[in-house]
């Protein structure tokens, strides 16, 4: 048998696992990540899926865990090279995917089906169940992968919620049976292997919602993820309970409740929604307004409510906003910058660290050892973390008693093989890496481009461009520089006028050597003039721009 | 009176205030900020002092309360601005001021003095003395400020250590006298006001890393900053206690840790260093290496470690790293990355979230509302932190029974004006931004220049050249096109031929406009090329590349 990771280890994000056996393989997950700020200019960034593409007919089927981006995200790039294979999901899980691939068109193309916890579904030799764990999304479930090999349990995220907001606790036994039976290898969640203890439950929060709603006076704003479907059934109820009305705003947070609704999956009372077009007829002590831009993304309706550029919400001193997540990585100053400007116009705000409105939805350190305590595989791949992350997990299954060489740190790309008698180890390592989404462009961007981009973005750019006469070798016209990023030429004309100055210099020179030595070109004379000009430049400020010289023969 | 702050309000870093009584000012702290990742190519940043500048022959003296860079790092550029008013610092202080000074060619023009705590100062009508403060470096003051108008206490950073490595505490002696004695304002740290509790003693690490020398069988390589003298001080002890050598690695550790011997502030017995070229004759049991890096900084000494970069020094499967430090908000992606390459390599990686090997020099929320007991000052200005800090820092002083229009939550620019009769309020606000370095230019990197940055940085750049005959307006050479940042042009030909095409169309149709309507120029020409470029690529892309079109005539 093989695992093969294409995404999430190593890193948050992009999960993606191919399982093989004998001529079947089949995918876990296929999430995308959100680029970090040394990738300049990406959008998103998805799997590198070559491995799999001289083995597009062994495919049977695409297995997902949950709805989040992190899962379902790549799905409307990958699909399509992977000739849309089946594709499996539980309910919410499906309706989120079916929003996604009627967004990008490809949803008649598409080979969806629906699965229900209790199913099984066969794929080749492989036989794949569910069972049902906690998370911030409801509906999410582990896959349990059985092979003539023996059985592989990849968790998907998971939390132990003992009074989760819809009531539907992870399938504790199952995992116990499953466990009893005989597990070969268990894929499980390392995000939150560095927290020590148990996650808090999501009902937590309700305690600490409760209490602002009573104490608020105006209007309340919750910003949350637009995935986070239990919260904003919490945020409802506690409307509801306190007689205000709620107004869903943000593209997201408008379709992913509408399509939860409708599955069942959110509860809203009649009369309990109001148009965002409609909240300036509402007393502010009767409404509720739940947003996306949690995490300060720029177009967001939180953050063009703080920064005053929302077309119908506006401050009012006296609205209590509560920032129900905690930044991601990255986005500290992008939150903070809302939190600022929310206050400064008269808010009170509520964020992590000011009171408890945001839990996890993956289990802490003893979580994961309650999973490995119920299953107790013989074999264990953490998966979904950075490096640290999954070496913590493979430290925390040794300390259960797991030899040390049953557990393995993997990274994308590697192939894994694991057999009962054959032991367990990485065999091959595949160059994996990421592939990049900017646009409509998908690959097109990559290390050279991002190179330049890096460059551009320190010290910008300087163009020298000059027109000689090819049989004279004069100058025509020119050198014109121009400049991007680099100084502000009105206010550094003195510069320019010199930078010109030693451009001219440079030519003469090098042209001259140029004539003499029939050998050399116009290329040699173009790089002597960025050499000098990069010299000059790097004397006089310590700057290094890019400098890209042309000269044009006529 | 007035309190002008300069830094440091609405941010964490670039700390500088003025204070004025009549005719005479001081200046608390002069200090810079690293630039955060919008902020593309800046080096650093520093105050805007304009407000200063007719001000000079007004400004009595500067005041430092400790030498870390967010306190002292602008004083090489700002200093010569100011006319090289007389600075007093504490020894340790003084002792890194000359150093940068030294290195910036500016020592000799300085005008420096040293105090002792226990000195006062006077500054035209103002007397200035000190109260000991604990920081997570040794020397740190409160700087008190007496005037005919009352008193001002700016604290600096501060925390109350009752167990200090280096067995001196804080002065609450001396500030509850000078509670005794009234206090008009208290400009106090918030930077850790959102932490319940009490900060832990920088004792506590004491422990940790006791336990880890303890349990290491091989090298000991500790990553701090190189100005946390105390925990270097540790370091250097648990060393001798476990006869280790040490090996002090990186220029600014080397040249701080000398400084502080030199002084006595750094306590380390002959025959305990070794240079970094001689580590590899002493056994891997034997060693401690104490480098910079701790925040994943570029060009670190652990960084170039965790890489393989170190001319001196590799990994050695067995290796024990400790990072004493928590990442500051941004560079969490750079920690990550070092701790990951280490434990790669083979290296047991201890970092915050692990083990407890770090520490805050900040006090938290109760010892806030501490230095309010002892102090109990008519108004609050809470200084150090970002808005939402600040806000919270003047609820905490409410919550004591200072009435809300006593505590001003104020901004960079704002001009305070405070009097025992008449309170306190902001009567002003200046234009007042950042100042950023880049390289050897001061302030002329300004937001035009960002933008540039941000626009290449995103989607790179396209430039447009042609030659064309100045008469007939026919095209002599190109249209070349050249890209940067964009897309790898090798495998998009296909495009760049569509693109060139386009510009000779567009070049066509608008140049014939030229010549009919004599009013236009080339430059409606380029214009439109630029226009008709753009829509093609967004078309083509959804990318939006600056676009450079150059017409040259000849």
């Amino acid at each position: 048998m093989r695992l093969v990771p294409l995404g999430g280890l190593g890193e948050i994000g992009k999960n993606m696992m191919a399982i093989e056996y004998g001529e079947d393989i089949i995918i876990v997950d296929v999430g995308l990540m959100f680029p970090d700020d040394e990738m300049l200019g990406v959008d998103l960034v998805i799997p590198d899926i070559t491995y799999l593409m001289d083995k597009l007919d062994r495919i049977r089927g695409i297995f997902i865990t949950h709805g989040h981006e992190d899962h379902v995200g790549a799905l409307p790039y990958i699909l399509p090279q992977l000739n849309f294979p089946p594709l499996y999901a539980t309910r919410l899980t499906h309706g989120l995917i079916t929003v996604k691939l009627r967004e990008h068109r490809l949803l008649d193309r598409a080979n969806l089906r629906i699965v229900e916890p209790t199913d099984t579904v066969r794929a080749g030799k492989m036989e794949i169940g569910f069972l049902r764990v906690n998370h911030s999304i409801p509906d999410a479930v582990a896959v349990v992968i059985r092979t003539p090999a023996g059985t592989v349990v990849h968790t998907g995220d998971y939390k132990f919620d003992y009074t989760p907001v819809d009531g539907i606790r992870a399938d504790i036994g199952g995992f116990a049976r499953l466990g009893d039976e005989g597990v070969l290898v268990l894929c499980g969640d390392s995000t939150r292997v560095e927290s020590p203890g148990y996650t808090p439950s999501e009902s937590v929060i309700t305690d600490t919602l409760d209490t602002l709603f009573s104490q608020a006076k105006g209007r309340i704003i919750i910003a949350t993820f637009a995935s986070l479907i239990s919260r904003v059934q919490l945020a409802v109820d506690l409307a509801v309970k306190h007689q205000r009305k709620v107004a869903l705003v943000g593209r997201s947070m408008v379709n992913n409740t509408q399509m939860a609704i409708e599955l069942g999956y959110l509860h809203v009372p009649t009369g309990t929604l109001v148009a965002v077009e409609a909240i300036n007829h509402i007393p502010p002590s009767e409404l509720v307004i739940v947003c996306t831009g949690s995490q300060g993304e720029p177009t967001s309706a939180l953050t063009k409510i703080a920064s005053g550029d929302h077309r119908f919400i506006q401050v009012i001193p006296g609205d209590t906003v509560i920032l129900s997540s905690t930044p991601i990585v990255g986005n500290e100053k992008a939150v903070s910058r809302n939190i600022d400007n929310l206050l400064r116009q008269g808010a009170d705000v509520f964020y992590q660290g000011r009171a408890q409105v945001h839990v996890s939805g993956h289990g802490s350190r003893e979580e994961i050892k309650l999973m490995l305590a119920l299953l107790r595989p013989r074999y264990v791949v953490p998966v979904h973390g950075e490096y640290r992350m999954l070496v913590q997990h493979a430290r925390v299954a040794q300390s259960m008693g797991i030899p040390a060489e049953n557990t393995i740190v993997a990274q994308d790309g590697d192939i894994i093989e694991a057999s009962a008698e054959g032991g367990i180890s990485i065999v091959e390592h595949l160059p994996s890496g990421n592939v990049y989404v900017d646009g409509l462009g998908v690959g097109d961007v990559g290390q050279v481009v991002l190179r330049d981009r890096q460059l551009l973005s320190r010290d910008g750019i300087l163009m020298v461009v000059m027109t000689v006469d090819s049989e004279s070798g004069e100058i025509l016209a020119g050198p014109d520089i121009m400049t991007r990023g680099f100084v502000y030429e009105r206010e550094s004309e003195a510069l320019m006028g010199a930078a010109r100055n030693k451009v001219i210099q440079a030519f003469h020179v090098h042209s001259q050597n140029r004539n003499r030595n029939r050998s050399a070109d116009w290329g040699f004379v173009r790089n002597k003039v960025r050499d000098t000009l990069s010299e000059f430049i790097y004397e006089k400020l310590k700057r290094r721009p890019m400098i890209l010289p042309l000269i044009v023969e006529v």
